[in-house]
């Protein structure tokens, strides 16, 4: 008999990223969250730390350590800090299907870790197993997964940015430009001077200008997508707001004009639930997006400097994180793919 | 014999860009406002409308034609909408400097009015006349000028960081892109719905995305400080905050690196009172740069991927728009470059 | 037989509140919007005006004026300026229900019309007829009403704070003091300087600080409530934040202790989906419930000062307009009272 | 002979109180910053700390403890948390002059500081010397002060709103209500959650709803100016801004007029070049008095409930901490009480 509801477990559930599937499960209609772990509020009710989240339910957060024992799940999320994860799922996988939103799973080449992440990376048969789950390009492997390594929030922007220019003639792969620009939320919970409302209020900065951790990823897909090797400039900013990324993607071409463009990547996202191709001269906006699983995609062609402009608008913490990881998880379950992420955003 | 204090008259002394002039010139050490025009506040007191201006005087404004027969002014700082004061400049020449913060003479090209601003050009003999004031880039121009067309904000910045470039070998001029994000008030007091509160708090868009006004601007002076054509990718965006322009540059290059950069550009800046550039591996930030005229630069060679990028941090009103006016009437009239513009910004 | 779907006409749909009301309404399980109402959209497709909303409709906005012929709605929710739907709820009245969001109906006696909006009411028999639809305070008379005045987003904050000291010994109702901030979004699309993001960014201050239009609306019912008249000092504020209303009640009291007020509204409260009160020693947050339709409540003695506070937090839009107007709906229609308004908040 | 300038040492010159006192006396005509202390940034430049500082010096940043051996200072600044001066504050006094911004010598019974601090004062004997230093209030006494104790930001914005009223016949005092609201940088550079951006966003809320510490100094300072005991409703609000504090102040009145309590202030206040009364009908607002040392009254009689209210803004780092304290020495040193304090607000 096939269960009614998908019973989930929320592994980190106390950061932005987990209180954002907590947010998301909350809602669907499909899904009861029967485990949530945080090892600060250990022992507390969700309900009590939480109390805006309309949970119908009596849950504790437990430590995350409980999550190992845990065989009452048909999924796990996990949102834990990178490298924190590693030995837990291998078990987990055993009894459930595993969705990870740290990066641990999602380069392919273990040598990356250790060049990115300085460490050795500890499963490398995993990494073979994993799915990278950016949805709409990967929709047939993440049906079938087991694993599913959730894609970064810069990565997720720029690769539905990117995808479609695949498929056009006469883009020039080494030389792609993101200037991105993100909420704070971005960074977690994270205690530091320059993320305090004081510092930040007013504030417009760039950072990590160079070698940003979600290079490599950005890298690896975009290289996979096009089949050959690319290169990526990328410079991520903080925008003084909570939510959203915003990504302006700056490709040479010579010929495509703005009606190609367009065309291309209408038809790239056909039917795709939540990718919306803005009308021409209309450009995306991080709020239009706040809150929901969308990606909204706005296409310029400056034909004068032989340059295309690709802009995309997520929500970081939603597509560009827990909204992703559950459309991956309605497909990796056989649910309608949009269950639990049709909520409009708030505009104003 | 000398006179102590420079007569100012500010010609459009309401709008955003008016209102700076007001606050610096109330601070400077050596000039009196002499005639602050405003149609809108025609007849009313200056310290009424703006009490928070420490004007020790009981100006009113008057109405902006009421300039055209004012002859007690040593020069005209005018902030009227472009195309509105060309009748006028000609015949305060006769008695005064001028300082024209609009577009009206900051183009060579008479022809270049007829495509961006959709008007032939009345004055094209005084378009020669007009020196271009970049302060940084024109010092000396600007000292021997009767008319200084006061550039733009976006030009600005962008040229600040562009123009130490043209000393580098190996910087491909057609390749330069622009991506600048601006705070609201570069919009002025423009009632439009995008442009309200509950419109702009949490959002963050680009607009303008091809064709922007100032590219001809930027274009005309990259080109002649390269001596010859260059191409400018340019993208503006709107951040939630007042004031504020960050831009991020972007330039190809094989063979530059970070040191090498940093110190062309510490070398092109020597002894430049408003130009600060950052240490190695800081970004700018526009806060540090609010309310005052200086413009501080970062520098970041991304040698994997053989481009170079150049941040600079600016207040879109003030080193953008009427401090720089005040730089330049400093020059203009003997007097310390940094008289009336020496106040720290307000941090946090 | 009974109809699966509610049909709503929305009158007035593309102002703030009409926004929301789309919102809430494309998210509810049981409704169908079936008339859009834009004189400045007139014309156009709602999906194409507001692409952000999750619509599956291919409605078009017509002019406000076309509502007083359509007949295939079972309610009409109107969303227009005050006096401007005098005429066309009472024909409206004889084929649906109808909620009045605006000022038009709330207040019982046709002379207040005259001293606060400065019109005499042409309907005073509606008035009569006119049930206030501050849905916690008067649910079995909204339940049987056929028109609604749904209460302004103020009053609705300060009674539902205000209701429960009517149940307790002590409470002098002619000392009562609301200090109230509100987000912007409160002002609606209106165009002033003053709603300008580069005006009211870092801007905090009060306004209408005597004689508030809302204060008749919430004399009126505080003293129905109390059963005597009370005495309400009002000051509202503006937050700079788009949505979110934070009152703070002073109430004088010789008696009350905080554990017997806190008491007091849990009782009150029992059994409310949309009331919440904080624990002891919490404070309620405009966050919190931003986008629901929520009021939380927070409770405090000042027993040196025989004073109690009373902080109530709602959002401006929802709860203090169109969320308020689906609850009643919900109730005027026999359906589940959180029937569309369970989305959780945005945190963070 | 009369030394040119006045040598200062800031002690705790790296919070955001501290920083401000660089700024201010940075700028300030008759000063030089001899000595500026931090344990954070012990050993570091200033200026390459805050390079955004104008400052002409090579100073470094020594530790705290280097300022009880330093004696070529005429004033020391200090701006330590409250409880961390009191041993070098008595040495100091021996060669210097004494502003202490924290609260150590603002509660003139040592029993408060056991009550509302938890410790014993160990210097009760200063604390009878110790001057309270809101200027306006208390000028002759600061004048002749060696050791000043600085207001709280709050009890002054609270104290100048309330300091007329002791004059006008038929004001309550045991029933003066403030309810407040201030920016985050009030609460310093702590690192807590609730302070970060991503929290703080959008958010308003309040808090130590009941016995905030700056209670016993408003009590204090008002029983001392009414010449009797009072009692004061006191509720903080956070406001999502980095500076300012808008205090919006109830009291009871029966006799009182609006055109007669804009004359008392007027009266009250004349001369006072760091008041000013707001025009009939219109609000102070806190980005008028941003960055600078004013404070502005707005003044509203609400007749019908015999209240009148006073609405105060000034910057909580400024005239609520730094400015004041530059305002106290410029007088105890025979300054102009205005020198170094004379910039304008950024507006817009």
């Amino acid at each position: 008999m096939k269960r009614l509801k998908i019973r989930c477990a929320v592994v980190g559930a106390s950061g932005y990223v987990g209180l954002e599937l907590l947010r998301l499960l909350g809602q669907h209609p499909r899904t009861e969250v029967v485990l949530a772990t945080s090892n600060t509020h250990r022992g507390k009710a969700v309900a009590e730390v939480f109390p805006h989240l309309p949970l119908k339910t009596s849950l504790r957060f437990t430590p995350h350590d409980d999550a190992a024992d845990f065989n009452a799940a048909d999924v796990f999320l996990l949102s834990l800090p990178h490298g924190n994860s590693f030995n837990i799922i291998e078990s987990l996988l055993a009894t459930a299907k595993v969705i990870d939103l740290s990066a641990d799973y999602r380069l392919k080449n273990p040598a990356d870790y250790e060049k990115w992440y300085g460490f050795t990376h500890p499963k490398p048969h995993l990494l073979k197993k994993a799915v990278y789950g950016l949805t709409e390009l990967n929709r047939r492997a993440v049906r079938g997964a087991a694993l599913v390594a959730n894609p970064g929030c810069y990565p997720t922007g720029m690769l539905l940015a990117a995808a479609p220019l695949a498929k056009l003639a006469g883009i020039k792969p080494d030389q792609i430009i993101i200037d991105a620009k993100s909420g704070y939320s971005g960074a977690g919970r994270v205690l530091a001077e320059k993320y305090l409302f004081t510092e930040a209020s007013g504030e417009f900065t760039a950072y990590s200008v160079v070698g940003h951790r979600h290079c490599p990823e950005m890298l690896q897909e975009t290289s996979r997508i096009f089949g050959k090797a690319v290169k990526i400039v990328f410079t991520p900013h903080l925008i003084p707001v909570s939510r959203g990324i915003l990504s302006t993607l700056y490709a040479k071409t010579k010929v495509i004009k703005e009606e190609e463009l367009r065309k291309a990547y209408i038809k790239f996202y056909r039917g795709e639930p939540f990718v919306r191709i803005s009308p021409a001269g209309e450009t995306p906006g991080i709020r239009e997006v706040s809150g929901t699983n969308m990606c909204t995609i706005g296409l310029f062609a400056d034909t004068e400097n032989s340059v295309i402009k690709v802009i995309t608008a997520i929500d970081n913490l939603c597509k560009g994180a827990a909204g992703q990881a559950v459309q991956n998880m309605n497909l990796m379950f056989g649910m309608e793919e949009t269950a639990g992420l049709e909520a409009a955003p708030l505009v104003p």
